[in-house]
């Protein structure tokens, strides 16, 4: 029988908020698969290492990350051959996702190649953007309220209306947008109602009112929170 | 040395889907603490209720859920009394929350009474949100789209402008809306990228295309994702 393909969310750094099923999946597959950068460690794989059993097969996924070179289709070909080898073979394999699997994260490529011929099994993680707002101690939603997740890429110009639109906006992908972003917050009058979150649940995490991010660029794991005033939450 | 108040995501209905970091607290508090209907059973005890180690004080947050009557300030202020008593005799209190504590939670309004003066811990969950992407087996967002979360109770107009202008939409609360959102969905041309999932993670769960859900009104524990399709999002 052809094995089972795990989407395994590890959640968003803290190796504790990885879930009990993720967990139970990680110490009985005997294959994982984790994607990393060309160069350097997985960030995926460095959140499970407490976790692994040892003795697995391991496929270390590279992908270029140069700009308009992902996704690279004949990249993940590669490596959807090299997991169909296992899963047919009758071994189930893991791949470990930060966060969750199907937000923001690259496991749709792998994905797309195996549904609908393969057993598939996404196990949903802790999401950084909900690990931001608990290191932030900031609320995001209640009731009616909209919540919006938006990259920081976007023209100035429909950044402010997201944010203007929304209860709450996670901006994510900050790099050398950041300030960008807090000069439209500001213009909004809500910089007061914001955070700026790095590395959130990690031991380098680090928690700033968006006041006091006086930064031209952030790094990739950082985020921006937005929220109305507790106040207008009806808190 | 005062207690430590948690606000504790016990994620979106399967047991297995809590955290490590939430088993943890549940096994060592001396009181925990759920909201419930004015009658009947409380969801996130329900979830809980493997993890617990027994001879734990309970307390019950039951608040009536009469539209206009939430959230009701008096009520929140008797059972942060409550709490406040078992936090400065020294006892830590967690609060189980459904999903995550920030998200659509009444946690918020326990959250406002004790920060700053009270040391507060949020430990994040799994949300319902990314419960029902990997229930549907449906990738919501990649690289730079948008992600927008928005209640059904909003008008067909604002419903229609925020779905055609986010790569995923998820949408929730959707009661006797149901209805209406599948009618702008199909209105938009995206009813067969859409999903409706009740129940994500539980025993109860049911997956269907949006396009086979033809109820007037849906539970409470239900929601509809849109995406784009996958060659839009470059699979």
């Amino acid at each position: 029988m052809s094995g089972t393909l795990y989407g395994l969310g590890v959640g968003p750094g803290d190796p504790d908020l990885i879930t009990l099923k993720a967990h139970g999946v990680l110490q009985r597959v005997p294959v994982i698969a984790y994607p990393a950068p060309d160069e350097g460690d997985s960030l995926a794989r460095a959140i499970a290492a407490r976790h692994l059993p040892g003795n697995q097969t391991e496929i270390v996924i590279r992908t270029p990350m140069v700009p308009g070179a992902f996704p690279a289709h004949d990249v993940y070909d590669k490596y959807a051959l090299e997991i169909a080898t296992h899963l047919d073979a009758g071994r189930d394999v893991a791949v470990l996702c930060e966060g969750d699997p199907f937000l923001y994260g690259s496991f749709m490529y792998i994905f797309v190649r195996f549904v609908g011929d393969h057993r598939v099994q996404v196990v949903p993680g802790v999401s950084s953007i909900v690990a931001c707002a608990a290191a932030a101690g900031a609320p995001l939603v209640s009731r009616n309220q909209v919540l919006t997740v938006v990259p920081a890429t976007l023209d100035e110009g429909d950044l402010e209306q997201r944010i203007a639109g929304s209860a709450a906006t996670a901006v994510m992908k900050l790099g050398r947008h950041a300030s960008k972003v807090r000069d439209v917050i500001t213009r909004l009058g809500r910089i007061d109602d914001a955070w700026y979150v790095e590395h959130a649940s990690m031991e380098s995490e680090r928690v700033l009112p968006l006041a006091d991010f006086t930064g031209e660029s952030a790094p990739y794991f950082s985020m921006i929170l937005v929220r109305q005033s507790e106040g207008e939450a009806g808190c």
